[in-house]
């Protein structure tokens, strides 16, 4: 066999969920169907090792020192919104509710993977969120443990600084029906109940 | 966003079964957790489409123009044992049982995808198999639709030239309990049966 396509067949494993069948058949879609797709990706990805780092302000993927976002003065920045990820940050700017900065950790606090407050780098957020801009910080970690903890984590962190904390609400969700919804989020739903 | 990772992004779909989620946990995981497997990757692919092409006799994937494979003189040079994709050949390699030389034909015929006679060069494997050599070819094709009209029409085409021409046995699997085996196999045995 080739020993260029071991090669390809074995780096394509270092993709995240790829085991060695599926990297096979990619290896073999790639060079009998689609080498200017092989040439695309080569590309890509030097390019994208080569050119992006972290915003020096909201720690997102960046080909600049500053992304795009941090540097539009149209967005309101004395709200600080903090996610895991870049996807998250996503998630929340598709709702069209939200106008702040955001600061993307890139993670998450989890002890049994060895992630902690160090790992995370949160220095860099405490020295963003205390820049004296920043008046209230909305922590939109995921609802798991690990992103629970994480929020609490933070929260402890800023509070004792002095700054307003938030947490997305829990409840619900839109369109849920509560005999299909788990105890869990109908009691939190209860106890957070608002005035209608 | 970073434009070198919306660019990376999109040319990871280019990977066959990887859809726009799958195409961006690949790039942030890269990114962020393995800039040397992106590396690694970015140079497998570039090297691969520079120097892989097809074996002029075997028609697998080989850096060289004869594979190492057709150029060992220690295997049978008058099998030659046909088969759809290197994979399959791997497969028949790992028995142990086939001593001979292969062609890869790199697919299947399949009318309803536009995959015809000349689509699988198979003028190519009529002038392999016909060198004078080649005593005995074994039809190793999928037991599919597909693969079983593509034996038949590479059989009716050697035939015609003179050549000896099998196919695999179909059967029972090893292990298998008649109980679960559809019926189609077991007509198949029942037809094919030997004496024992």
């Amino acid at each position: 066999m080739s020993k260029s396509l071991d090669f390809l067949t074995e780096a394509l494993r270092r993709l995240p969920g790829i085991g060695p069948k599926s990297a096979q058949r990619m290896a073999f879609h790639l060079l009998q169907h689609d080498r200017e797709g092989a040439a695309m990706l080569s590309r890509a990805l030097y390019q994208a090792v080569d050119t992006v780092h972290h915003c020096a302000m909201c720690n997102t993927f960046a080909d600049t020192e500053i992304c795009d976002m941090c540097a539009d003065d149209a967005r309101d920045h004395a709200m600080l919104c903090i996610v895991e990820t870049p996807a998250d940050q996503m998630m929340i700017e598709q709702t069209l509710t939200y106008k702040g900065l955001y600061f993307v950790l890139m993670g998450r606090l989890s002890p049994l993977d060895g992630i902690g407050p160090k790992d995370l780098h949160l220095d860099k957020l405490i020295a963003r969120a205390a820049d004296g801009v920043v008046g209230e910080v909305v922590l939109a970690t995921n609802f798991t443990n690990e992103g629970e903890a994480t929020a609490h984590y933070i929260s402890e962190m800023l509070k004792a600084r002095g700054l307003k904390v938030s947490r997305l609400a829990r409840g619900v969700p839109v369109g849920g029906e509560l005999e299909y919804v788990d105890a869990g989020t109908i009691a939190r739903a209860m106890l957070d109940r608002r005035s209608a």
